[in-house]
């Protein structure tokens, strides 16, 4: 944002967001659809320069948008296109350019034949507001909802009006929205580079330690930054003011210096998913997985058949919550039950082994632990885990201890299973039991 | 938000919230402060009517407060009070009001020692401006931090500033905005009444529509707003300018009156989850669940046990993915699935009574179908599903062609598949196959 010249239409074209709805003035909506667009308008080479949030009121939202017209390339409006009373931003900036709203006929088309698909004799009588557009306004196509993305003009600037639900506003951004700024500003929009290399089973902290040791002198335009969430943690390298293929010898160079602490940790997944990695690396070999879940209770079968064709690598799962379901469905016997506690290394390779040989599967998942809030004893705080991974007849077993309530040990026994195995089929782990 | 009128200072009082820095324009940071100050404004009756975001720019500072106070009775501005040089909120405000900053003996003091405690011999040089104040500034204490909050008035609105860090912002709210509001707006301060009716399984538009012909033509001071998401509607009913107890006869009279268009569909919970609502019905009459899921692919159980104490009423589940899984580990007939496939009604019954059987449970969930993008067939396109609910031995099942892509699909099912098991549980389908 700095550095931006606000007068200069011939520099880097800079945007404003403007989110409507009361919803996220009473606070009841956190506005990650502002942070999501200002992340990629960033990367796209288009900073936002204000943003402003306003409430369902024609006059607020004309006041919003003739103000961030004024001062900006691009006005990005989300909110209010749904069907209800309550979503005014159409008519409000219809009314603010003095454009009539008028009825597009394709877009009808479309409309009726969703509902009918859906066993609607006819529309709604509030979705056909759906299908008014200001005059002369460009439709870009929803994918994946009923309410069109729509750009104006007003003021030099485009206005672009986004649905507020996150899917279908970023659908229509990544399809409709991108190419048209390239179209429209093209050659003025300077990108950041960005590269993200994702590890798991490291500590932030100790990571940044380790990278802080290792790092160079000299990095050039590059900065670091880590990310880090429930799963893992992400090194982005950001580069700014220089060309693309400085920036990728940059990134090249860094990552180099910093193998030795990434390597045994990093995987590679486009969309930073460590099942996207976990998937290639069973398919490459040809291989099937079968799980079987106590304490994640499903989470890691889902996961992975999140994932478009999991179907080729996938054959099923069990979730044995109850003792009982894990001696009916896995054959674990009752006295290791008795004896050893379900959250136990004897359970957790039973689990891996049992699920594997019954669903038929080259490799198999078991996780067995306590992810709280209830559940501890003694010897076996919450967040003791226990999980296991059969590949080649041979199981292999790990436990620890995840911190965090109940939804974050189950992401991290889960993560660190998917890991375990991960690493098993690239042979950085060899199984030495 | 909607009944306050803009020019009355002796209504209701409103509040602007500006928040400051680069990072949250460029989405590194999502604007949680926002959000927060929101929710407790709206509880405490100064319900805020827009929000600003700035970047760390001198004169957008000072643009964004000065219009802010021209709107409202109070304006709170969040980030920028640090110790380093891109921190401006300070001197930009300052300048908006004409005011000298002078060192505040009592907060230089302060500092001081802090740093001593620290093993600090004198004050970092760029800590010295967090004890600057403008002329005639009020100080709120920071009981986590060093930046105090800071009361100043402009344009006869109060202007507080407070740092951006979320523990401290919240800290100072508490422990000094707070009593400072109901000092300066208490008689005028009339909390927002809310009140959500969560609803399952009827689209956005039809039940719009259907509450449009409904609703009494008085709604006096109640507000409709309908909060879409992928699991289903809420109705939200928002009350401004009235006394709680007139807030809460209003919508008991509304919900009353929308009975019979929301009775059919509505849920009961707390957070909004609608496993809530089925766990607290199984509970209530001391029944167990165990599930089947295809589609799905551990959706289902995954989300029953997301929530604590769900060992009471999950005994498990299968994940049967594969036709050979389906099978094996629910007994289907290879002859069935080869005769209807695998997503028909026979299929998605055969899953809920066997899994419902083999696990021991009193009601068992079935669902299978295409969730896409591969997968689908000419009479059964990505979307068709077919899920069934076993309860006392008897099994009732539906189809639907959900749209959207694979995550969508999947997360209709899986709520479509737990409101046919509350639905049950109440009593309010009957089972007549």
């Amino acid at each position: 944002v700095r550095g931006v010249d606000i007068a200069d239409r011939t520099a880097v074209p800079r945007g404003v967001i403007v989110t409507v709805g009361d919803e996220i003035l009473l606070g009841q909506t956190v506005d990650t659809n502002a942070a999501w667009l200002g992340r990629e308008l960033a990367l796209l080479g288009v900073p936002v320069v204000r943003r402003y949030t306003v409430a369902d009121l024609d006059e607020e939202i004309r006041t919003a948008v003739a103000e961030a017209a004024k001062i900006s390339d691009l006005v990005l409006v989300s909110g209010g296109l749904g069907p209800t009373p309550d979503d005014l931003t159409r008519d409000a900036v219809a009314g603010l350019l003095e454009l009539r709203l008028l009825v597009d006929p394709a877009l009808l088309e479309r409309l009726e034949s969703r509902f009918r698909e859906r066993g609607y004799e006819e529309l709604p009588r509030n979705n056909r507001s759906q299908a008014m557009i200001p005059e002369g306004a460009r439709v870009l196509a929803n994918p994946y909802g009923t309410a069109p993305g729509l750009v104006l003009e007003a003021d030099d600037a485009l206005v672009v009006l986004l649905p507020g639900i996150p899917r279908e506003l970023r659908g229509i951004f990544s399809q409709g929205v991108r190419p048209l700024l390239e179209e429209c500003f093209g050659p003025r929009m300077i990108p950041v580079g960005i590269r993200l290399v994702h590890t798991t089973g490291i500590p932030e902290s100790l990571l940044a330690q380790r990278i802080g040791e290792l790092l160079p002198e000299d990095t050039g335009p590059v900065g670091l930054a880590f990310l880090p969430d429930l799963r893992g943690v992400d090194v982005r390298f950001t580069a700014t003011g220089v060309e693309p293929e400085e920036a990728e010898r940059w990134f090249d160079r860094l990552e180099e210096a910093l193998e030795p602490v990434l390597g045994p940790w990093r995987f590679e997944a486009p969309e930073g998913d460590l099942v996207e990695a976990v998937s290639g690396a069973l398919r490459s070999r040809g291989l099937t997985l079968a799980v079987a879940e106590s304490c994640t209770g499903g989470l890691i079968s889902k996961r992975v058949t999140d994932r478009p064709g999991s179907s080729k690598i996938f054959v099923g799962g069990v979730v044995a919550y109850a003792n009982e379901a894990k001696q009916r469905q896995l054959g674990l016997d009752q006295d290791v039950l008795e004896r050893e506690g379900a959250v136990s290394e004897t359970v957790a390779r039973a689990m891996a082994h049992g699920v594997a040989e019954r669903f038929g599967a080259d490799t198999g998942i078991g996780v067995t632990g306590i992810a709280g809030p209830d559940g501890a004893t003694e010897d076996k705080p919450v967040g003791t885990v226990w999980y296991a991974v059969t590949l080649g007849g041979e199981t292999v077993t790990r436990h620890e201890r995840f911190t965090g309530d109940r939804a974050a040990v189950r992401e991290r026994a889960a993560q660190a299973a998917l890991a375990l195995l991960l690493r098993l089929l690239e042979d950085r782990v060899t199984i030495t039991s």
